[in-house]
């Protein structure tokens, strides 16, 4: 549960002041912000660096779609250069600012804003960690914001600069539902290695079951949570933007985002199936392993039983009787022993038969 | 777990980019790949394996339904000549390529887009392998994909051919309804071979309980995930066709879609109740075994205290004190064992009594 | 389990061929098909037994309501004989003779199309059987379908035939809501069977709880599975005719059509608390089998203990030391008898005082 | 569950022929039933009691709220003639006499008929009893009836005759909203009672869990289920009041009503939150009572422990060998039993450190 | 549960009779009620007590907005002067003088009326306790009730004196926000605190798993549970704030509803996610403990078995047998005590190859 923080205030002064007054965020040097600029249409394709003033001054070049790209620790005076130059709400640079937003979407006039989240899975602790996407949407540029690189958009700016004409060709609506569709990609990849995790505990759990599952059960069922809670919104957020009441999106790109939703649905479902899984497995852990004690305890109980008998009959034998058999029969003693064995024997085929030496029932 | 396979990622970049370059699948060579066409009306009716070639020039024959099944490993040059012949989505396309599809339905202007599930029950291992089928339905034509040739089309096929003459005199759209119902068919065929062992199960569960059972009941339980998850999207698409504000079905077809959906309604609640069962089979398990380990240690448990007094009366008689009763006695000896013995048949009868010797509980 | 049966598609091929060809019921002679007629009106009533050759050549008597039961095991060509003389769907056909069917709502430009279940519980074996009873209401006429004679329509008649007002004068729609009425009371009285077995259940357990008692509660509660699976689908369906878009039923009739829903609303509540009973009697069961072995494995256990002092005294009196107290004194024995006694007995209080020997915690 | 009683069929038929037939209630003799009657408005108040002829002929003073109440056992002949003089529907006398209707709302054109329940909680037997109260909104005066005089109406009574300024110049709305405010309140009462028992009752379970309890547990549960299901059905009832689509309620009337919906909201939260505390009881009664039993099987199989080495060692020297040691050494016997203490107590300090003796794990 | 009081009824009679006459409230002295006035623009901002009679007289500075605060033990007639003057209806007295409201949105013509709580959590007890705050929202002025000073309202108090100009140009709907927003930023104080004591709970648990850990999960989700009742209808009541069908909030206070909007949205998930790691616990404890348990009895009955062939040894060599072997030898003691201690090893060794020494399951 130490992974998880509720650091949801971090911001929050900041966000109901932006208008008048900058508020530094606790203990943020933001020297590695970076912006990062793509201008493209179907002739050309122009990629750079952006600084503080020429995010301030900069113009659309005509007829191209602008896709600019923030980055890094967050630099407050350049995000707000950023949040001037492109006229968004004080409330859009708080939950910009705030990385602990769930998924949602805040339709303004002249852009829509989207919070996604994007997640890295960590096998060998069974946990993930997560990133705060942040997008807004305007007519002609995408505005995206990330906490730091991660790479997950690289599979987009790679099919820009080979010129793909689907892309190229479209507007900033399309590249937008393509950023969303490598973020969905990776859902899917966190999907299969957590279903891979399950399916090695499920093998572990059935051979050699050990508190440890059951550890790791919770780890898996805490990480399908997280997830569900990303993915859930996300898909409220698809389904209103597919709806497109405020026309942000063009014909051509609507049956992309359909499909987009199809596989925040599939997603769900295959999520719900880990979970039951995960809950099959916890109650296969419960009966084996309490299965296993009663098993043993009684295993023992019946060894237990076996020297009863015996030692009665030494007791017998130990008896101060003036006469008993026996007693002066040079054999006596070793027919003493022999009844101990022979009840011993006797017992245990009765319980041979009654399968309670068997190992048949251990789960 | 080991059977499910995430294989959603397996053709995105296809999915993608169809309209511009292809990515060859994975490793696939497919040879079987056909394409088989069947054209009628109530008139005649012709049946013929399709080439490449020919089903790039196709022409349909006026006035007639064309049905086009494509089957075996999917050709991807193949498939997109039709693609291209019947003006298919890129998305489209994409999706016939991933199997792994959930059930459900795309509108296009001049066809439906339906993703279907087609499954064979294996009663030796208790689980589903499925085959996704897809369907394109036009004005005068419907297009079917399958994985591999399944046989569950044939009954429509001998329909066909033997000239009923509902099927022969209505459009493509009441052929597709016949097709989706001889796959409900198969869905009813399955859960009655689920239905029967799950009571084959129960029988067993309740004459001898054994941890297999546990595990058998786990895979029925997980196939009926399974089906849910195909059935319960496959009821929406059902319920949207219905609707039919697409207008692609027929004032004569559109009871028969109802009658299909109730199957679909009915299906669900089936499932439910061997759910339900299951359920229930998994609490008689679970009381069933720990009822049972429970009784045989008090069993165990009332065998060694049958043994005590005698134990500690051997002990009495082997102390070492000078007087002692019936020690010079020449029955003393016997008249130990004859007390040792009373006390044990009289604990018996308690016990007996108490009914913790009967097996009356023994679930 | 064994009493479900998916017969589902025991007529599926007729359903569908109807128009064109019968093909024989499995096995079915249905030499006791009946079709009986009672036609009325506020003057005079008229009952007959009606031939094939009758029913089509039929002709309802103007200004009379028609009621047409037909019952038995069901005779195709009369059936057909029916639905051609008044004009059935091909698919109304199909779902008379498939017995299966949930409850559900046809509405046809002509008449509404009635699926409902009867039911028979058995208070010996806890389990119902069920039959299904179809209805078509007409404008002037209202067929019902039975599969065997079952006598709960007979109230009904009684009432036609002794002139009561209100059915008398009225059309159809009142005489439909008639029968549904008590097949409604009917399901009242299997309530009430159930309810007064779950009483004697729960008596039982508190008393004697043996694991029949669990295979019983798992027996009523398949009872109200399957009773909830069929009103659920009537309540909508009342719920649709109440709504009354089809224009079948009169202003006189609808608030009659409420109260039979408000009497379903009442159904479906009394069987949810019955299941809450249910629920709770498996929590008792669980809770009082656990706890009586528990006790009895300590009771043993406890009785163990009072052993152990006594058998190590007579141990230590059986040492072989050369000088031991009491050997010598001829009261020696006495006094380690009375020893043993003595701790046995303060064992016993001190287990008395802790109430580890008292039946109080016994449930 | 003896305490419910499904006697929905009582009176059924009656339901059914009111207008033509009356069917005398199973042994119903009833001298005890009284008409009392109040006339009001904010100058005059009149409260007297009415016979069957004085109902039968009675007309409403003009400007005048006309209350009339029912009570006592039910006088068929009396009820139908306040039915004739107040043109209530066959239906209406029907539910009425049927006392075991869930609350609802029926509306008829010249009047609103409503169903509510009154419970009594008897803290004794921890069960509630429950009576129905029937009342009949016109747009001049209310009909109410219940099944025996309860006193719950009698502070509106009072607020009558003191001369309330805004219930004396209200219409019958207002009266109306009073009397269903003062039922509510009752319902309060009830859960306060609930409330304390629940209290008391986990007091009792955290120091001497008994199997009492658990039963205890299970009869509140089951009333706060009774209390849910007369609970739910009004605030359905009362959210179609506000809604207020048949004018019966006065503008100023409406905001009364809405803090009564507020009040059964608050209810059924109260409800939950008890049901989820009597859902805690129930797991920290099955946690301590097992915990329990295993603590104490733990602290006796320790204790048999302790005896395990003394026990050996008696038997060690009991030995017949011709040499052991100390067998000669006058105080070898003390010896001995030295060992045999010494063994004891470090085992018992071995045990301690393990905090197997300690109480400190029972709940 | 001695926490919670049902005190729903204390002012019930007040509410009914407000208009008329006034009861006083049970024991209520008050005198440290009191009225706290700031009326600001954004040109100035005036801060100031008021008395009864300054509240009956007073008048709104035109251009201003006027925030009124009521706090300590009401005051019933300084109450009353506040409704009489700002024409509050009966109910909205009596809701705010019943303490124990759930959260809701009342709309009158002249004003709306919010009732929220304020939680505050007790870390030492696990426990929360709460304040009920009422708003009145009024075109021009904002009616603030507590019951007592909480020092909650302070920050927004503190912006209004620095002259932040968002607050001080916008109407009361702002301030109405700004307050609503305070109270939020304090419902995610609590769920830190309650998220560390959970973490804290789950490290003592893994660790050192006691009864009092089992006690501890009940208290918190308790105070989830209550959470719960309080975030749940105040998330309903800014979705209704949020449709402004009542045009009290402008167009500029709208985004900054939505974006409290999505904050209770946040809060809710994160006490699920709270409340699912709490159920989480509540299995671990379980498994701990019973498992340990179950550990605890084994090592004891293993440890019980070392003993028993060494028993067995003894009492054979004390028995009386004439001839018996080593008897005569005089290491023949040795042989026997060795014979013990070799059986004693081997049995130790095969236990500990089946780890039912080792600690490695201890959970
Ligand atoms: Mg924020
Ligand atoms: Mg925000
Ligand atoms: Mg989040
Ligand atoms: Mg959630
Ligand atoms: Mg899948
Ligand atoms: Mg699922
Ligand atoms: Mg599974
Ligand atoms: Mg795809
Ligand atoms: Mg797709
Ligand atoms: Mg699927
Ligand atoms: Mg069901
Ligand atoms: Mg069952
Ligand atoms: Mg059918
Ligand atoms: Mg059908
Ligand atoms: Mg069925
Ligand atoms: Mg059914
Ligand atoms: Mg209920
Ligand atoms: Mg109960
Ligand atoms: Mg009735
Ligand atoms: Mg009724
Ligand atoms: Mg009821
Ligand atoms: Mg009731
Ligand atoms: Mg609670
Ligand atoms: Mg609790
Ligand atoms: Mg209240
Ligand atoms: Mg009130
Ligand atoms: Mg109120
Ligand atoms: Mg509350
Ligand atoms: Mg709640
Ligand atoms: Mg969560
Ligand atoms: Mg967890």
């Amino acid at each position: 549960m130490a992974r998880r923080k509720h650091s949801h205030r971090k911001h929050r002064l900041l966000g109901n002041n932006t208008a008048e007054a900058i508020v530094a965020v606790e203990g943020a040097t933001s020297p590695s912000a970076t912006i990062h600029k793509i201008c493209y249409n179907d002739q050309d394709i122009l990629s750079q660096q952006l600084t503080l003033k020429e995010i301030t001054d900069w113009q659309a070049p005509p007829a191209h779609v602008a896709w600019i790209n923030v980055h890094g620790v967050l630099d407050i005076a350049l995000l707000q250069a950023v949040a001037r130059r492109f006229k968004l709400h004080p409330l859009v640079l708080d939950d910009i600012l705030n990385t602990e937003q769930r998924p949602k979407l805040d339709i303004y006039p002249d852009y829509l804003f989207l919070e996604t989240r994007l997640f890295y899975y960590d096998s060998e602790s069974m946990s993930v960690s997560s990133e705060q996407i942040s997008m807004a949407l305007g007519r002609e540029w995408l505005l995206t914001f990330q906490e730091r690189p991660s790479g997950s958009f690289e599979p987009v700016r790679e099919r820009l600069r080979q010129g793909q004409l689907l892309i190229r060709q479209s507007g900033p609506d399309y590249l937008c539902y393509a950023l969303l569709d490598s973020l969905m990609e990776r859902y899917f990849q966190v999907l299969e290695a957590i279903n891979e995790d399950a399916e090695r505990l499920e093998n572990h759990l059935l051979n050699h079951p050990s508190p440890e599952d059951l550890q790791n059960i919770h780890r898996l069922k805490h990480v399908t949570i997280q997830l569900r809670r990303a993915v859930w919104p996300l898909r409220e957020v698809l389904n209103s933007l597919i709806r497109n009441e405020h026309g942000f999106f063009s014909a051509q790109t609507l049956p992309y985002l359909r499909d987009l939703y199809d596989h925040t649905v599939h997603f769900t479902e295959s999520l719900e199936a880990i979970r039951d899984t995960l809950s099959g497995l916890m109650d296969i852990y419960m009966t084996s392993l309490s299965q296993r004690v009663n098993l043993e305890v009684r295993a023992l109980t019946v060894v237990a039983m076996l020297f009863m008998p015996a030692t009665l009959i030494a007791g017998i034998f130990g008896m101060n009787f003036n006469e008993m058999p026996w007693l002066k029969d040079p054999q006596g003693f070793w027919w003493a022993i022999l009844m101990m064995l022979g009840i011993a024997v006797a017992m245990l085929l009765v319980f041979w038969r009654r399968q309670w030496l068997s190992s048949r029932r251990e789960a």
